[in-house]
């Protein structure tokens, strides 16, 4: 089911990518012969993994035909999040068939997590007449060994350490599977549909629960040397600051992450510094980062000088990234995200201020667009990298 | 004189990195028939990039002869620093035959110090008995645009700002020419043969007049969106810092590249607060970072205190990078790696505490071990790289 040389993994890739094309349009893309190309696309058409479409193929005529990937291909996109289990079947260029997302716990463990998850497949099987998957991505909300498939020590993540995941879900969907982090696939949803979609070096940085980033250079998921690449949550932003779960002081998920904004929020509600989240807290017994937001957004005066803080802070880190990395875009995406335009305008304020202008004078930073979609976009367009790419490329040695 | 296609490059790569190999071993290697090889390889012969060695040689049975990388095979690397102009030509597989160096100042402008090498080089030609060579790599202490092989806008060279080096030196010496800054060169140098030589993923950082970082990723040169990744002096380590030359406040350079250390030693030499420093300013008018060095291997308790402050600011920066990249290996070069021990000393113990146990579990913290002759082998080794890429491989569009 693989393709069998770079030819046929280009010709899946543009198909993918740009929609059908005709044979001749293919010539020219793949620089191929006319009669080499069409060799390769009949090997691709005896294996499934393209069709002919469009009224010439129903002319029988084959050499004027268009090609698209094959209308069979269906692929699985699981995002698993800390509190919410998300799954998406795509067709072949990633369009969403189907959806469906129930609320979880991960604290129950990887089987009884993985159970739910495979019931809801069964549920989008039959909500979009799927027989077989080509293929599934998956993330996890945590660290995770690409090239072994399983979380590493992932925190509030019990039972989860050095589970077989993508071995359980190859044998029970009976397909590839690939298992990355939640931020690198959001990352390549953005880079699939969003608005990275024709930058070849960004960062995606999530500001949710934790604080991470996935890094893309030349249009690949970056995962650094033993996969932990993109933790940014744990930099250092004031020696002087809070101590982190991590036993540091001062890392910027102390200061911003979402158990330091319910823990500042509360703290505002309590003292009556924010009227705002003081009446939330009243009315429902507790206060989350989204009434945080909501406080700002509304004009709190203590809820908007939270966002800025924490915004700065984040900004303050990217500056140095900036600086280092030199991407081409930031995207900033994650529940925390919703904020929107205040937390942008600042983190945009100390970047643009701290950086050198070498870096940052074509560079833009822009909120995701995608929302929780961008996890289940990437992660299918995860495997469908996998499988399109021929064997004596580094994609399939995954590291 | 370039490759026809990927077998050529892999050749020319495995006899390169490996030295000469018999037709057997290379069959092996490249996965390549032995009747399709051998046509492969005939052709590299005709052309003159590779030729037989060893005695199956000279018995004429060409089907059991030793392969190496031609013997004529001559790379020029030259290395503009900011005071002296170091020039080495290399065989094929970078070992250097002839070395050079001068003092120069670039304040005299490119016309004039271009002349100062290209005078250098008719020595190094004659000394070496090199007629033509094969291709030229140049580092420039400076931004460079890789792309159009020129500086950028470069602090302390007057004149040099997107003036056409690569253009100049490649109609003047009649090969392909490749400039970067030297920090790239450095790294590349690393790589080909230095520490850094088994590693896929690293960091090479430059403490010197600058502090500069050249990121290796997947084998191959990080450059960024715009080619100024790297550039990690002007990250922030002190908002309350002192005030550097690029206008932010407590850049790491404005704490500790060269001219920040002169700065502390002299007002430390004046102050009688080194009592080292006071001597030699009164001995030679003028203290350097090289004394600062000195007095710190001696035991000057201030000098000391300089070295660990410094080491421990870049400690910082690069705890960050380390969470971010995540890199198999960190090389500390430059002139101030000089200082060695007591430096590294620092810099692995903030690192090491304040990075996150799965990005620093394996990862040495080295200094380099090659001294000057890092970009020099890098120099050369860029633009093998070059040469050695197959036209359908990104490295022969520079970005």
């Amino acid at each position: 089911m693989w393709p069998d040389n770079r030819h046929q993994a280009a010709v899946l890739r543009l198909l993918r990518d740009g929609g059908p094309r005709s044979r001749a349009e293919l010539v020219d893309a793949v620089g191929l012969s006319r009669s080499k190309l069409a060799v390769e696309i009949d090997r691709l058409i005896d294996r499934g993994l393209v069709d002919t479409a469009g009224p010439a193929a129903s002319r029988g005529g084959r050499r004027s035909s268009v090609i698209r990937i094959a209308a069979a291909t269906r692929f699985l996109g699981i995002d698993i999040g800390a509190t919410t289990l998300d799954l998406a079947v795509t067709d072949g260029e990633m369009r969403v068939l189907g959806r469906v997302t129930e609320r979880t716990d991960l604290r129950k463990g990887p089987t009884a997590v993985i159970s739910q998850a495979l019931e809801m497949v069964n549920k989008l099987r039959v909500e979009t007449g799927t027989p077989r998957f080509t293929g599934a991505g998956v993330g996890i909300p945590g660290p995770v060994s690409f090239r072994e498939g399983m979380p590493v020590s992932p925190p509030f993540m019990p039972g989860w350490h050095r589970f077989p995941v993508r071995e359980t879900l190859a044998a029970e969907l009976s397909c590839p599977v690939l298992v990355d982090n939640d931020v690198n696939i959001m990352a390549l949803g953005e880079m699939h549909s969003g608005i990275a979609r024709s930058f070849e070096d960004f960062l995606f940085v999530k500001i949710g629960a934790g604080i991470g980033c996935g890094i893309v250079a030349a249009g690949e998921v970056y995962r650094g040397a033993t996969g932990s690449a993109g933790d940014i949550g744990h930099t250092s932003v004031d020696p002087h600051g809070p101590v982190c779960v991590c036993g540091n002081t001062g890392c910027l998920e102390a200061f911003f992450g979402g158990a330091a904004l319910t823990r500042d929020a509360l703290a505002a509600a309590r003292s009556g510094r924010s009227p705002h989240l003081a009446d939330r807290l009243r009315e429902s017994g507790a206060v989350t980062p989204v009434d945080v937001s909501t406080a700002a957004a509304d004009g709190d005066p203590f809820a908007m000088s939270m966002v800025r803080d924490g915004a700065r802070r984040v900004g303050q880190v990217l500056a140095g990234l900036v600086s280092f990395f030199n991407p081409g875009l930031i995207v900033i995406g994650g529940g925390v995200a919703g904020i929107g335009h205040a937390l942008l305008a600042e983190i945009r304020s100390v970047v643009y201020r701290s950086s050198l202008p070498l870096a940052t004078g074509d560079m833009p930073i822009a909120l995701s667009e995608m929302g929780d979609e961008a996890g289940l976009v990437g992660a299918a367009r995860m495997i469908s990298d996998h499988i399109c790419h021929d064997q004596g490329t580094p994609a399939l040695r995954p590291a």
